[in-house]
């Protein structure tokens, strides 16, 4: 057995906004230019896809993606820049816990 | 906005058996001594508490609850001392990382 850390970002309505979902959403962004691919890559419907951005974004005030218009591939999304420090800064928060968590896992239910 | 942590204990094949539903659901049969009582109180079918319970104690190799027979009230559940030992280091290990998850919290997001 293990135990498992979620964190969950909620507004002050104690409405969720942002987590691991969008996160790796963002970062398939990241990779391969397109919110629609991402979708489709984690089984997730685009229009989900477009409904969790674009309710993080209103919940933080600032864009997460950005449009490319046209190229090779017809145009795609990219992340902004505060989009990118919002991701790294989630990353970091959230790898710190995760260790503080699987260090208080070993001292309560360690050998 | 706020960071919530959710902790999630899963077997070797990744699936869940414990978590704050069945923490509730316990400490609620130790309060009412009514697995139904509970599920009722927390909006939950008997048949989807008893799977949970059911489902921990599988993994876990030992009995939660244990019937109580007869008296004023026809009958109900009570706790084991081996589930409420459980209950009360799931307690603390859970409360010792909303501790650190929050203190991280304002370390990377505080004001």
């Amino acid at each position: 057995m293990k135990a498992l850390t979620r964190l969950i970002f909620v507004d002050d309505n104690n409405e969720k906004f942002f987590g691991e979902g969008p996160y790796r959403l963002l970062r398939g962004v990241e990779r391969t230019g397109s919110l629609r691919a991402t979708a489709m890559e984690m089984g997730m419907s685009y229009t989900k896809a477009l409904k969790l951005v674009n309710n993080a974004e209103k919940e933080l005030g600032f864009q997460f993606t950005t449009r490319v218009v046209g190229g090779k591939s017809g145009g795609g999304s990219m992340l902004t820049e505060q989009g990118k420090e919002w991701l790294n800064r989630y990353e970091k928060y959230r790898d710190a816990c995760l260790k503080e968590n699987e260090r208080l896992y070993r001292e309560y239910y360690g050998e």
